[in-house]
């Protein structure tokens, strides 16, 4: 398998500006192809935007699947040959969820709807219950979480186990105080996401304050050994970020002659603990 | 709660010169108890030495837990007022584990058995069936893996999810090839360990090249934020490096108002679709 160029789409968004964001959005998509890029990640609730002052504001600028954004997409999937992963504020009949959508030219081929929730959004998105959804496309297997998603290493364990070669997350990194020197938090823990899995990561994040809320604008593209092979970028940097990935790569997960990062697992050592230090926990509440 | 040193004792170790290797460590302990330390952590396999050529050269060096390492380490212990955590090669029974122990001045707190295997130690060790010990010292709740372990995220979860504040982990990194400019991928892992469970990892290595394999020296003190405290250091450095720890903020697991790093699992999702996963990997085969 020869390589394909992986594109992270770092915009600046505005919550509320529907119209802005997806013609920011749509510029990024046209400069991911003209870099030869062949999977566009977008950043979370792209559309939309993200510093929601409650549900009722959230809800105003949710869109169903089959909405204008990701119909938007779909059209842009085809004329650039791109297979597109971008975030949405989705509305699903009664339901708000912080989802994100795996579009080519044939449609939309996967939503995910993100199941840890980060701060505010659970007092404003529904979780979503099931898990990343692996798909095949035309340049690899592909899978997606979205941000908070990121930090709970048993998640990511879940496509990596059903053969996802990339993993695509729109995310948007609030900024937190970072030691002169260090990389933002989230990126390490990307890295390290990757290298337990061997497979590549492309994490596309957003810049523009919004609401008192700064971003880390931090896209970054690892390959399955946890190291940026684009990026990692800093705000205010906006643009599009690109990686030529052999996604064949990630099927070999030995790391010794002896060692392979998922057959080495312990699953019913795990299960069986784990099962007691939850039991554990709950009783103790 | 105070703070108090952490330290962990990079030692230049030979492997089968026993009474060399017990030397150089003590010195350190030394080290390590004149530098305020009330915790230190040692080398994987710290006696012995590791680059073993078969399972028989490594059980002539191998020792019970009350040999006269593990004795010695107790001697130290009382002496410097130090809660100990060292790699040993031990003999039990038949069996021969990759294990560490965790002493005080009242004795052998907890022996760990090394549960993920690296690379020809498959062919050495018994791998270990229990999971990382949890212990109350005089200065806070401490837990114990072994290098490789660490690479399991799963696995990590299980100390957290008990209450460990610091998670001691003796290793032996063997050097790798690491793109200019980035730390060793090892370090990467263990800060994105720390910072998904808030806890702190003091993270013990080794220098002196052995029968082909050279090792990182890349010792390394962690907050909950993932962090570096201390280090990380590098080869040829060896000595005692201390960090200051306020092990009470590992119980605080906050990182938001909303959120908590142990209570945001999910973990019946996780227990459903990992099995779904793990049956199909067995199926698969």
């Amino acid at each position: 398998m020869s390589s394909i160029g992986v594109a992270c789409c770092q915009a600046r968004l505005t919550v509320g500006d529907v119209d802005g964001n997806r013609a920011a959005l749509e510029r990024l998509l046209h400069e991911a192809a003209r870099n030869g890029a062949k999977v566009a990640v977008l950043p979370e609730l792209a559309a939309s935007g993200y510093a929601f002052g409650d549900r009722e504001e959230a809800w105003a600028w949710a869109e169903p699947v089959d909405g204008p954004t990701v119909s938007g997409w779909h059209a842009a999937a085809k004329e650039l040959d791109l297979v597109i992963v971008g975030g949405l504020c989705e509305r699903a009949d009664g339901a708000l969820h912080n989802s994100a959508v795996v579009v080519d030219a044939g449609g939309v081929r996967a939503v995910y709807r993100k199941v840890h929730l980060w701060d505010r959004e659970s007092l404003i998105f529904d979780p979503g219950e099931t898990p990343p959804p692996v798909v095949d496309t035309a340049v690899g297997r592909l899978s997606v979480v979205i941000c908070y998603d990121l930090e709970f290493p048993e998640w990511i364990r879940l496509p990596a186990l059903a053969g996802a070669e990339l993993l695509c997350a729109p995310v948007n990194w609030p900024a937190m105080p970072t030691p002169a020197g260090e990389r933002a938090a989230e990126i390490v823990r990307v890295q390290a996401d990757a290298a337990v899995n061997r497979m590549f990561i492309a994490a596309c994040d957003r810049v523009g304050g919004e609401r008192g809320v700064d971003w880390v604008g931090g896209s970054v593209i690892v390959d399955p050994g946890g190291w940026p092979l684009a990026g990692p970028m800093s705000a205010p940097w906006t643009g599009c970020l690109v990686a030529e990935c052999r996604l064949d790569e990630a099927r070999d997960k030995h790391v010794s002659e002896h060692n392979d990062v998922l057959a080495d697992r312990r699953p019913e050592l795990y299960r069986r603990f784990v099962d007691r230090e939850v039991r554990g926990h709950e009783a103790a509440r």
